[in-house]
């Protein structure tokens, strides 16, 4: 690292280094750490002290004694900080608070459409926030990070929604900025479908460096971790196969103005206008997630020939990036078997019989609390980062 | 790192930290390797002379002297080893030795096919590999690695050929143990297309994170970098696009046992085929690739057609992963713009223009020399990498 007068500085994984190995839970002593490191035992005893500051460790019981006084050990404590997850879908709200170990302390959510625009969606996830985090009668500088999922594109560096389709009066409206003025800490803000494919892999498959989650609602996005990290692509719009080309949709017009895309066969509002067509009175995917799980027929057929349509894309990206697991989420997967079927039935059809063999296609397992956990678990590796380790120690020094 | 005594030792990052520091070129004294590092003086200087030992980095003009005796400094030095990078084709064998900067020492090639099996073609790669390391004259332990590609499916964790369907007599045939007990070094293995795909990004685009090499030639495969790495997926197979099922060829057999395969109607014996039907004497993607270079009509608007056909698996594979940089590389698409023109058309057409507007589909600049750079550019990847830094130090100590 260089710093402003030119000079090279002590670079932040250094700094950290020591939180760095403690961080896999296990208790160690001063003097095992300066044989890990090679620190001087004076630069790890100074390290040691800023890290207890920061409450980030914590000493734990003695080590065995070999005669002689009995060392003290310290230990990674998730327990001191936490963290709020926000999750604004279409028509609701959910927000939730977490300790650094993914542990749910408490939640609430509002019906509230993300249409009434920021103002007033941000404005309950602070009040109601700010009630959640009293209420917990937790120490000062308890919460260290926001995460939020909102229901359409947002750009990376950033954090803004751009040209966000169902969310009137979002568009490049400063969501970071808002909710980092009233908390005071961190916020990181990414698409809903990025959110919820974290919150999955972190959740349940931990142990999975490929994954492809992919939601199917209004649209239909994918979220994809490749050996091991969210994969954002160069302008970190990787993950949208809704707008790709299926001969099915050849004459079909897209929201987006081109025609032949995938979601326009495919996701919630197409297959709704089918089961219009059958005299049904549906309109979104919630309507046909709902028409599903009471048994509809036509419903059901209709979702998994979506999921057949669906399937055949994925056969590429099966083929493209061979993940171990692909996730179906959103509504209308949440609804039932039948989604999954459909996508199923193709893929292990379609897909050599090696890359069919390793993987996995999963329903959502975190379903409606898959996008809060995840918007938690994205705040959590930012706590946890490097830099941020950094400036904790800064702030505790 | 747990010992085998169950002892945690010193990690392998914190022995090769100051040659990681060093790798980028920059000249530091020991006392700025200190200040950078937080190691004890007396270590840095340990660690330093162990450094200079491997000759990986060499004594440099002494800093400013800012009164008193002046500072030695130290730097990478590339020059005093090397690697050799061996791409083996159907019809020839491509071998060169490169230092670890990358540059070309020297290189040979035979017309040898590769269905004379691994005896005889790795027999002339020993040979003819031994030969270049003794005109070289350089210093004893000079040579440090050796990277392969091979046209055919290879085991990631093994280095050995699987079932690779034009290569008879290799099916897992130790190709790293023959070349590591011929030259003493670690021999990495891996298919052509990946060692193309890492060889051009190393030397034409080292500042893209998110490329896709796609070679055309009896197959179809691809390259996968996604976020500056090599993508392998879950089984080591991603960038196997050539069996994605594509309306075009639904009815068409492929090699594999299938129908329907990309493959079978778009790489080059499939075109070939179309060419004989019109009264050329083509059989192979060499032969379509003279034919286009001659400037054949037929053969032309073939190979654009192909380019279109596999254009549109491409639209899918850039909304998936977003890249900056397609590469289309193997004989047909050096042999002029046609093939390119072909997946440009389709590619810029149907992807949405946020994702095409930022996308580069260029041909390989690397061209007959990609596959030869790629793994030379692999074997260097592996000297440098911790791991192998650790073993120099301790071969030195």
């Amino acid at each position: 690292m260089i710093d402003q007068r030119g000079q090279e500085t002590l670079t932040g994984s250094a700094q950290s280094e020591i939180f760095q190995i403690l961080r896999d839970g296990r208790p160690r002593t001063r003097s095992e750490l300066a044989t890990l490191t090679g620190l001087a035992r004076s630069t790890v005893a100074a390290r040691v002290d800023a890290l207890l500051r920061t409450r980030l460790i914590t000493p734990v019981a003695d080590a065995a004694s070999t005669g002689g006084r009995p060392s003290r050990q310290f230990a990674f404590d998730g327990t001191q900080h936490g963290v709020l997850g926000v999750d604004i879908g279409a028509t609701h709200a959910h927000i939730a608070i977490s300790d650094l170990q993914g542990t749910l302390l408490t939640d609430s959510v509002a019906s509230i459409a993300v249409a009434e625009g920021p103002e007033a969606v941000l404005g309950w996830v602070i009040e109601e926030g700010a009630r959640l985090v009293a209420a917990l009668d937790a120490a000062p500088g308890f919460l260290r990070a926001i995460g939020v999922g909102l229901p359409g594109p947002v750009e990376h560096t950033t954090g803004l929604p751009v040209d966000p389709p169902i969310m009137p009066g979002w568009d490049r409206f400063d969501v970071p900025g808002m909710l980092t003025r009233a908390f005071g800490v961190p916020t990181l803000v990414d698409n809903d479908v990025n959110v919820m494919a974290v919150g999955e892999h972190d959740a349940f498959f931990p142990d999975v460096d490929d994954l492809l989650f992919v939601k199917v609602s209004t649209g239909i996005g994918a979220g994809v971790i490749a050996s091991g990290h969210m994969h954002r692509g160069a302008l970190g719009i990787a993950g949208d196969i809704g707008h790709v080309w299926v001969p099915e949709a050849d004459d079909v017009p897209c929201r987006c103005g081109a025609t032949g895309c995938l979601e326009a066969i495919a996701a919630g509002p197409a297959i709704a206008a089918r089961l219009r067509e059958s005299g049904l009175d549906v309109t979104g995917p919630q309507d046909v997630a709902a028409a599903v799980t009471r048994g509809d027929i036509e419903a059901v057929r209709a979702v998994r020939d979506a999921g057949r349509i669906i399937g055949r894309v994925l056969t590429t990206c099966v083929s493209l990036i061979n993940p171990a697991v692909i996730v179906l989420g959103g509504p209308i997967a949440n609804a039932g078997e039948h989604l999954l079927a459909g996508a199923r039935e193709v893929i292990y059809a379609r897909s050599t019989p090696l890359a069919s063999g390793g993987l996995q296609i999963v329903r959502s397992r975190g379903a409606d609390n898959a996008a809060v956990a995840g918007a938690s678990a994205m705040a959590i590796q930012q706590v946890l980062s490097v830099d941020s380790i950094e400036a904790l120690i800064r702030e505790n020094a």
